[in-house]
This record gives C-alpha cells, sequence and structure tokens, in this order.
C-alpha cells in the first residue's frame, strides 16, 4: 500500500497548478447578457458620455456673470427666454442639454418668480451645476479593463457608452466524476446498507456555477469499471472539459488506481498536499495536449478546502481573471488554533459579534466528514505553513463563504 | 412645478418599503437546481450522516483495550481477520465501515506489518479515529433554517441527506421601466443628438439578478405616451411583474406625471428620501393587491444608491430572508467626507492598503450622473444622518460592491 506519499507545500502545488492551466477562449456576447463574465479585452468609450453639456440641477441655465453681486437684497432680474442671452435664463431640469449660450444653473431655491422673468438672489460661477460633456467617460478612455469579471454597474456602463458586444472568456466546462463503491447517486439511487450518498458531485457543481465555470455532471465511477473503465471515463469526460475533477474514492485502492491512471495518461504532477484536511489532493495533465485533471479526496470537507485552495485560482486562471481572493474581514481568535509547522490548515469558523469586536470561532466538530462544519461556518481561516498555529486573540483573516 | 417634495429619512422610507411587501409564492425544486435559492421550509434530516461508523484514518480496525500497553519496545500482536475479535484486526481505510466488533483505528504508522499480523506500537482509546454514525448529522437534526439563501456547501449536504426536493421561494418577478424623451435604447436604437443610451434598464436588471430575482426589461415609456400611456404601462408591467422598477425620466414634468399616475392607481406612501444620491426615489402600492412600485432616478448613480437601500432589502423580504447586509470591511477614511444633518450619504470609495491599514478613498467625481465614480469604486460607505460628515482617519464600514 502506498500510503505515505510524498506531501508538497500547498504554495508549490498551486503554483503547479497555475502554470498547468491556460485561459479557455473567447467568445463574444451582448453586453446584456454578460453580468458575471470576464472580460477578455479592455473596452474603450467610442463616444463621451454624457455627449452634451447638461444640468446637473433643477432651476435656470444662465450665463454666471449676468448673475455676479446678486442677493436677497438687491436681486439680478433675469428674463425667461428659449436660449440664454446677455440677461436671460431658460428653465432646465435636472438631466436635460444645457441650454444654448449658459454656462451655469442657478437653483431654484436661489431664484423668485416674478411674471416673465426671474429674480436671482445669489451669483452662480461658470460651470456651476453643469455636468459637461464628457464628464463621466471621454470618448478612448479604457472604461473596464481586460479580466474583469463584469459587475452589475459594469454592465451599466457598457450600455451607457453603447458597446453592444464585448469580448469575454468562455465559461470554462468542468466535468466532474466521484469514483468510490460506497456512493450512491442522490438523485437516481435508493438507499442501502454501508453506502452513502454521493455529495461531492453536487457540491462540486455549485462551486464550480459559484465560480464562473459550467459543470458537467459525469456520475460515479465504481471499482467494478476496473483500471480500463476509470481511464475511459477520465478521456472521455476531458473530451467534454476543459479540466475535470476526480473526487476519489475512500479506498487507498481507488485512489492508487486514480494516480495510476493519470500516470498512465499523462503526468502526475503531484499527489499529497500538506493542506488539512485536503491532504490526498493531486494534480495531473493528460494527453499531448496536457488537460488539466484535479484529484480531490471524497471526504466533502476536504474537497471543499482542496477546491478553495487550488480548484477556484485555477478557473480564475482558465477565465482570464487575475488571482482574486475571496471577501474577508479581520477578526480575532476566540480560541488558540493549534496547527504544525509546514502544513496549511483550513479551519472553519463562526463570526461573533461582541462589544469587544468580531471574534472568529473555530467549530468543534471538524473532521474532514463533518460536512456540517462548513454548512454552519461564517468563513475559513487558513493556518499558513510557517505557523504552528493561531494565538487566543491574535487577529486572523476569515474568508467568507 | 412641484420641486420642493417633501424628502423623508431614509429609515422611515424604507420601514415603508418593508410594509408594503410580502414574500412571494413558494415551489419546490430539486436540491441540484437550488443554489442561490431561498429556504422556505426547515430541513430537516431523514437519516443519519455518516450513516454508519467509519474510519477516519487508513490502518487497522481493532478493539482498544487489545492495544492497551503496546510501546515500540514491547509491541502488542494482533491477527489480521475479516471481523475484530480478541487480538485480531482488519485494515481499514478512510470512509470505510468500521468492521464489526471494532471500536477504535489504529493508524498505520503506529504500526509493524509482520506476516499474517500486526505488531501494535502505541495503544489507542476507544473511539480513536473512528467517525461515528450520526457524527455530521442526526436522524431529526434542522440541517438549513428557512430564509436561508443556499450555498454551494447546502447543496452538498441536501445531496448527502438525499432531500430530493426543496421548498423554495419563487425568484421574485421583477419588471423595469424607463421613462425620458432623452433615451435610447443601445440594444436596438442608434445614436441620435442630445439623446443618451438608457443603462438604468440594463443595470437594474443585472442588480435584480445578482439579488436573486428575475428581471423582465420592459423597454421605454416617452413623453409623446402621455398619461395614459404611462398608466398603461404601469399596469401591463404590474400584471407581468411582482414588482415594478420604474426610473424616471429626467425632466420634473416626468417625474411628476409619474407620482401622478401612481397616486390615482394606487398609494403613494413617499417619494422623495433624504439620500444622496436618490433623492427622488419613491414607493407605491398599486390596485387592489397593492402591488409594489418604486420610482427610482433617473440618474445611474442615484439608481444604484436607491436600488441599495430601498429596493434590495424588499427584494430579500419577497424572497423570505430576514435582512442581509452587503459584505464588508472596516476602513479609515483617508480624507474628511462632508455630509448633512438629516440625509443619508451613499458615498463611492476605493480601497487603499497602506502599511498602517486599509484606508476608504472618496472617489471624487462623483455626481449622481457619473457612472464611473460607481465602476471604479470597490464599495460604498454610508454617513448616516445623524452624522454631519465622517473625520479624516474615522473607522468607516465599506460596503463591498
Amino acid at each position: 500500500m502506498k500510503i505515505f506519499r510524498k506531501k508538497i507545500p500547498l504554495k508549490e502545488a498551486l503554483a503547479k497548478v497555475l502554470e498547468g492551466v491556460s485561459p479557455v477562449d473567447v467568445e463574444e456576447v451582448s453586453f446584456s447578457e454578460a453580468l458575471g463574465r470576464v472580460l477578455a479585452a479592455d473596452v474603450r468609450a467610442n463616444r463621451d458620455v454624457p455627449p452634451f453639456d447638461r444640468a446637473a440641477m433643477d432651476g435656470y441655465a444662465v450665463r454666471a456673470e449676468d448673475t455676479f453681486g446678486a442677493t436677497p437684497e438687491s436681486p439680478v432680474r433675469l428674463r425667461l427666454s428659449k436660449s440664454v442671452r446677455e440677461g436671460e435664463c431658460v428653465p432646465v431640469q435636472t438631466g436635460e442639454p444645457l441650454p444654448e449660450g449658459g454656462d451655469a444653473v442657478l437653483m431654484l431655491e436661489f431664484t423668485r418668480r416674478l411674471g416673465d422673468g426671474v429674480e436671482v438672489l445669489k451669483p452662480v460661477t461658470p460651470g456651476k451645476n453643469v455636468s459637461f460633456r464628457g464628464e463621466d467617460v471621454r470618448q478612448g478612455d479604457v472604461v473596464l479593463r481586460a479580466g474583469r469579471k463584469l459587475r452589475p454597474h459594469d454592465v451599466g456602463m457598457l450600455a451607457a457608452i453603447r458597446q453592444r458586444i464585448v469580448r469575454v472568456y468562455k465559461k470554462p466546462k468542468v466535468g466532474i466524476i466521484s469514483t468510490g463503491d460506497e456512493l450512491l447517486d442522490p438523485l437516481t439511487d435508493e438507499p442501502q446498507p454501508l453506502r452513502i450518498f454521493d455529495s461531492n458531485s453536487y457540491m462540486l457543481a455549485a462551486l464550480v456555477e459559484e465560480a464562473g465555470g459550467t459543470p458537467l455532471g459525469l456520475g460515479i465511477v465504481r471499482d467494478e469499471a476496473g483500471r480500463e473503465g476509470l481511464k475511459n471515463a477520465i478521456l472521455e469526460g476531458l473530451a467534454k472539459s476543459d479540466v475535470l475533477l476526480v473526487s476519489g474514492g475512500s479506498s487507498v485502492g481507488e485512489r492508487d488506481f486514480l494516480a495510476d491512471a493519470l500516470t498512465r495518461l499523462g503526468e502526475l504532477l503531484f499527489h499529497g498536499v500538506a493542506l488539512r484536511p485536503g491532504e490526498p489532493a493531486g494534480f495531473a495533465l493528460v494527453g499531448v495536449i496536457r488537460k488539466p485533471v484535479f484529484m480531490l479526496p471524497g471526504f466533502p470537507v476536504a474537497t471543499v478546502a482542496a477546491f478553495e485552495m487550488l480548484v477556484r485560482p485555477a478557473l480564475q486562471k482558465m477565465q482570464g481573471m487575475p488571482p482574486v481572493e475571496r471577501k474577508s474581514v479581520l477578526a480575532r481568535a476566540k480560541r488558540k488554533i493549534p496547527s504544525e509547522l509546514g502544513r496549511t490548515d483550513f479551519v472553519r469558523v463562526k463570526l461573533e459579534f461582541e462589544a469587544a469586536g468580531v471574534y472568529a470561532v473555530p467549530i468543534r466538530t471538524s473532521g474532514a466528514g463533518v460536512l456540517s462544519s462548513m454548512t454552519k461556518a461564517d468563513g475559513f481561516v487558513l493556518v499558513h505553513e510557517e505557523k504552528e498555529g493561531i494565538e487566543k486573540e491574535e487577529l486572523v483573516k476569515v474568508f467568507l463563504v
């Protein structure tokens, strides 16, 4: 039994993964369908926004110089008109084009209407309450950079500059296989003694979706399929996918089957990472085009840890994104969190908000098989390999889930 | 011109909105399609997870008492067998059912294989390295509570307990109308002088999608439609939607048209909020079934602010969620942020990471029409109505976008 495989540091594992994956192809989509997609090229404005000078307030368009010296005691009188010539003003509403000849907008509350004229009670300076052409965006400006995951406001910006089509990375197709004789498919199988329902396939599909990929559930491969069956499942899965996630059977036999199959089909770059949970994770490049395959642990929390640490960064790179951390908050450790030098620990925590500040409370029942430690968690803390643990009250970064 | 409408405090506006909206209907979906949906009922486990005692490590299943007193110098010898009787052990791999008779798992590294037997170098206590039946979840436990927005790990949990169908709130259907003679549809219209492309409709659709609703773009209503046309557009929109967002034309005439139409069709609960930007926001309940309609400002940043402060909480309640804040970080204000008592300011900021900590830097070009102030922002800071502003170096909460 080859149990004591070499575990490599997480950093090294991640470096091999990122070296092994490349951005997927690019496609063109309507801006209106682009939310959450990643830009493959900078977007430059092909027009000024706004395309004309406009009023930023409700009031009167004026020549600022006509208002100089106005006070409530000695107001300046302007004639209402259609355009703004000397001594004239034009009523204007927020967002409307600034009438010709005007260079400022006088707010309504600093005026008094008087017959066919207006009394100005306070002067304005030129440009006051005017939103100038190009104030938001100038023609030629880069408004959104390649590598950006588009947010709702970005979609609004693309509409504003009428960028109908955007070049984005395709969503990586991620094949998902579970292996293990003990597994039943919760969608199709009935309960059986000494068998468990496969949670990894469905959880990984959801994680992939959240990370911007398209999950392809490829089902369960059992021991009876044999080495050939597993090899074929991998090759068939890879034919449909940009990357394959194979979450591992429980038994060493199954794990070795998989490592063996990947070694025969390509290059197994590592198998075993100094990550807890998540140690059995591995990574291979298969075939002449070296398609990436992840070996993920059978226990669900271990699979989550390996996904967060290795697969999510890979999916980001495949989508042309720079590395982006999960959103995080700083909190104090409510208890000491023991760890070991040379190993990265993935610790599920709840947040508690106390008068003294935010605390990260490690969840006690925390075996790699205890998925409820993940559903109960607000986030996770990483204890990096150069640390022996985290002291009580120490400030830690909690990555929010 | 009815410009100086009464502005109500944001808190009061929000209270009226939350009182005016109710959770939408419930539907049943497969757990595998439930990511991001909100549970309408608690989910209880209908089985133990794991459903049997299992090994938490690779090694040998033993009776713990047989190992007592074992040391490297005087190891205890156990016979390999198929079940665990006195003096026997059974090889077992992580995740496999614990063989009958065993009550602990001895890690491989504390043993030495010797012919048909095993030398034990270290004792184990009963229960060691065993993951007991129900350790993760016990039958009858509530594993996920009503009101929870389902995360990837929750989907995994639903698979693990084989909860095939879950009751979730329907996705609220959100109709979106833009009003304004100056607007062109970027998907279908060509540029015209003194016209701008409608960004609100597409940005609101994306915001709604992000917030868990289903957006229905209902196009642009122009002044030429008249009061009747606007009224009909509202009624037709409401017939297809659970809630309607009408983002406002630039001119006071248009705004009054809308307020007028809503007053005729139902009850206009407020029009004008002490929120900057976002002041022209309003809220009405229309028809005998009092369907909610939001009036949103024409300027895009004002619409974003009103959406974040009023519409997002409404969509949460409509989906049966408790109020959930955006994720946030604490940062120090890089500059003084002036505001006014009695008004809530929605201030776009960038985050800067310095040795001294995280700083929130207000974005300078910040008119309500300057959408790039949103696309450049990492988040926003709220200056609440009871504050006159934020001092330089003051600690603020930055809501991340």
